[in-house]
């Protein structure tokens, strides 16, 4: 932790920023977790990084204002944004729905601002950090978070605190092969990641090409035409017994659920915590995946580990940004404990 | 850390057991890793384990009587075995290759004997340890260490602790599927382990089943007859150019460096130690592996880690048990250090 006389451990609240392509979201929240105040406002990336840092800026001093909350009352404030960048530094370095924000040095404009502590970190590990604090993984020391939505990230919480690695690229669990050779180009520029088979358009990708082997389906009733097919218009046709959307969700299942076994064959955690995709579809795929994961991993490791949506949903960005700050006040109250 | 009387964390010397299916070992060391005193004797199995655990302490008391060494001049004795095992208790559960030891509680025989604090841990999180304190991963943070030897097993140090999940079964990197769908039967009861494609039986196995198919190979040389073909006639072969052989090793080096990518694209580790066969063989294995395992995963995360053969080698074992307690010494001098 570092020590500076703008970072306020004892403080009663805190501030979080949440970074998007499409939209800049802070809020001001209890140091237990309670969101007090948010705003919202789309971020004009085209006006560039010094038009949405100002923004920022104009956005916290609203959370201030309308609350009352003066920045010696805050501990300090959390920033989530995505890859690449520099967390030690506090450096954005240009995102991918985000480019022209690179660099943009956004902690020591924020320190310099409002004299207040700020701290900078990716918004899967973020994610994660949230769903330990305040969702899925709460109380728990083992938690592995998995996005599934545009991309698969993840972040991990081991032995009761953010893992980073070696340089800060931990929990990239999307970019698993999960089969031996070929599959299908990811993002990444790789062959065969989880993510080429189970992000949103990886699903949307799989199912045009199989209704275009088979297109006598519930799923081109729904979507009108190939070319619009989402993964959204599988899964509801899937609901509605459709036989080629069932297969396809099987097959997503089987995917998903051999990719998560070999995680929790490696890390054997409590819980593995699944947004968007997965939060949105519930138990209709997340039964479907633990019994592939139960299958797939040894029994004294698949009984003790939990697969659940994340019951923060659309929310984990707001909890994620204040949770940066606030995983340091959980650890040092964990080091207030006698050993 | 267990606070008992008969823990001396500021004494000279560690006592350590490796417990074995064929040999036990007993070592004594300086608190700093010298080994200055080794004693060796085979388990014998079949005389069940009370036999086994006189044998051992009557060992230790040869470690210390021919050294000069008193039990209040050592910290405490580190005691590494094949799991399964109960590690918070210290109660051997009949590991494979040593069944009838089905309970042990070796950690209160040894600390009733000896009046000496006693850890117990599994061989493969004690060769983790081993490699992190005094072989490959020394001065790192985070540490895959893997054996590739009958079995595929592996321990984790991360962020400067050994990780050990929920229930002490993280690290089974061994039993992470690498094809997505059947594969080889393994040991473990799943299929498509890494373990049943790469463990030394594993290899063997591949190689008598493609010399049934192609028979006029070098291996064959050298075996003599096919149901004598182990994993050390294919390396043979291959270094002296055998064509089959070589598709061989490549397939080999094909499933492992998929194995290691997925694990270092989630735990972006500094370090991976290959024991056992990776260490036999050294570069022309490894750097086959290094080459699977640059192009399958990204170049952030695997320009930080090395894929190293275990310096230790045979002496894993000794190392292993002594760091069992060792580990505590260096987590206690970290905890000093200002923060």
């Amino acid at each position: 932790m570092k020590s500076t006389s703008s970072y306020h451990p004892q403080a009663p609240y805190v501030l979080g920023v949440d970074v998007g392509g499409t939209k800049l979201a802070t809020v001001l929240a209890t140091r237990t977790g309670q969101i007090l105040h948010k705003v919202r406002l789309p971020t004009e990336a085209d006006k560039g990084p010094q038009f949405g840092v100002a923004r920022l800026i104009s956005m916290l001093n609203r959370n201030m204002a309308e609350t009352g909350v003066t920045p010696d009352e805050v501990i300090g404030i959390g920033v989530a944004c995505g890859s690449p960048m520099d967390t030690a530094r506090g450096i954005i370095l240009g995102p991918p729905n985000l480019q022209s924000w690179n660099p943009v040095p956004i902690v020591a404009r924020l320190e310099a601002e409002f004299g207040l502590y700020a701290q900078l970190e990716n918004d899967a590990n973020a994610g994660a950090l949230a769903e330990w604090l305040f969702g899925a993984g709460k109380g728990m020391h083992n938690v592995v978070y998995m996005t599934m939505g545009t991309g698969i990230g993840g972040g991990l919480i081991l032995d009761g605190r953010l893992y980073r690695g070696a340089n800060g690229n931990a929990g990239e669990v999307g970019h698993m092969r999960v089969v031996l050779q070929g599959g299908p180009l990811c993002g990444c520029g790789k062959r065969g990641c989880l993510e080429a088979f189970c992000s949103g358009p990886s699903i949307a990708r799989r199912t045009r090409k199989a209704l275009r082997q088979s297109p006598n389906s519930a799923i081109l009733e729904r979507a009108g035409h190939v070319d619009q097919v989402t993964a959204e218009h599988l899964f509801a046709a899937a609901r509605q017994g459709d036989a080629l959307a069932l297969h396809l969700v099987d097959e997503t299942a089987r995917y998903m659920g051999v990719g998560l076994a070999n995680i929790i064959q490696v890390l054997n955690p409590e819980v593995i915590v699944l947004g968007t995709i997965a939060t949105e579809q519930g138990g209709f795929f997340l039964d479907r995946v633990r019994r592939v994961v139960r299958a797939e991993s040894w029994p004294q490791i698949s009984e003790v580990v939990q697969i659940l949506p994340s019951p923060l949903g659309e929310q984990v960005g707001d909890y994620g940004a204040i949770s940066v700050i606030l995983q340091n006040v959980a650890r040092e109250a964990d080091s207030d404990r006698p050993l």
